[in-house]
């Protein structure tokens, strides 16, 4: 079933993960299209949740905020429906995860807004396609993340460390990485960190907190991203009422193209 | 006086306009500081107006949302008054200009949310950086502004068709033209479109909606960029009970340097 969906374009995707029939991670899914994050907050949160985003474009980078109460994302992909069309979502309530289900039409309430936010997908297609390596896809793991000692500009309820994503390459290797990836501002961009990881707050490579562990060569450096869990991490810990995420690699599948957002 | 500010930093020229001892335009002053566009909406508007300004980046790049009720634009400008700081303001009730202050210290309320937005001054820095020219400092005019047929993205009470600026440049130039502003996505970025008005929805260039009307060589053809009057325009459509913003050409000067914004 997954290689069918890798060559399907998007709606149809999101189609087949509506009616249940698929369910797992969404990595190289219809490939070409944009992927992104997803957070949903009551509409109380939304404007300090928004402008925290807005100050944090790196690790935030806004791709669609739709109207109050509405499960559609008119922007990304008209027709969608955000209560069915990812394969996994993670529901909080004052900050506790209490469910992982495959639907939340159930949970829908008309006060709810839905954050889209760029995501690594983007970027990594480009890395490939530039004949640059991941060594994480490589090594059969999912990227390793860390919580680094770098705030984010604060917004009411909303505050925290900027977590980052990590993938090693070698020194001369780092000009063409950093040029790729910055054309993607949208997808978090350039990285904000080549090397030394205790400059950035990371004291063990070993022990990221969110993915797992990939091993960087003797002749390769780690390059960091800001990275999409940021807003999430951030908004766990302001307790709000109820958020509901995508469930970590499961993400919701847009109709624009990655060539869309390079710049 | 004027020619004083142009070589001083932007917190000695904010600090003279303060204490009112410069109220005219602000172009060319603080030299290499970034400068914005400024809108100041109560509270209960202020996510619709945000998310209309994520939603259309290249006319309303936003570079701050200040704190509710805080005059201070902590991030661009710590220290600042958006109170004060602005050589000359607009102030609208209900969609009507009521009065053109040099302070609206009188006006502010706990409400009050401000918003920086991009502006053009930084593109045209660079283009000039470049030995390109620009037409309308030559002649002496303001630059021209259409109102063209592309709507916006709409949010809440906010809509409106897309304002841009025109400068005319040679054939020979468009490509460097197009690749020094693309480096500014955050300052309105590349043109939205090259020659051809009429299919921008622009029927005579020589009645700008705003602005004053430039000259366009035999050799040249019109570029035109997403404008920063866009969002004022769109606000004041929505006829807030109070919008405050600033005058134009009067604009807000930051602590932040052009080369900070340059991808």
């Amino acid at each position: 079933m997954k290689q069918e969906l890798v060559d399907e374009n998007a709606s149809r995707v999101r189609s087949c993960i509506r009616r249940g029939e698929y369910a797992g991670p969404t990595s190289g899914l219809a490939s070409g299209f944009v992927q992104a994050n997803l957070v949903i907050l009551p509409r109380e949160l939304a404007f300090d949740f928004l402008r925290f985003c807005v100050h944090n474009p790196k690790p935030c980078p806004i791709l669609e905020v739709t109207e109050e109460g509405s499960p559609e994302a008119t922007l990304m992909a008209p027709g969608s429906d955000l209560r069915t069309d990812l394969p996994r979502y993670r529901v909080y309530e004052n900050g506790e995860l209490i469910g992982e289900p495959q639907d939340i039409s159930h949970l829908w309430r008309d006060d709810l807004i839905s954050f889209l936010i760029g995501c690594s997908f983007t970027f990594e297609a480009a890395l490939v396609a530039a004949g640059l390596r991941l060594a994480h896809v490589e090594q059969g793991r999912n990227v390793p993340m860390y919580v680094t000692a770098r705030e984010c500009a604060p917004s009411g309820a909303f505050s925290g460390p900027m977590v980052v994503s990590m993938r090693p390459y070698r020194a001369d290797e780092i000009p063409l990485v950093v040029s790729v990836t910055s054309r993607y501002p949208a997808m978090h961009g350039a990285p904000v960190h080549v090397g030394n990881p205790e400059a950035l707050g990371v004291k063990d490579l070993n022990t990221p907190e969110f993915g797992e562990v990939v091993e960087i060569a003797e002749d390769q450096m780690p390059v960091f991203w800001a990275c999409g869990v940021t807003p999430q991490a951030v908004a766990m810990k302001a307790r709000p009422p109820l958020m509901i995420t995508h469930s970590p690699g499961h993400m919701f599948i847009t109709d624009r193209r990655h060539s869309e957002f390079e710049i």
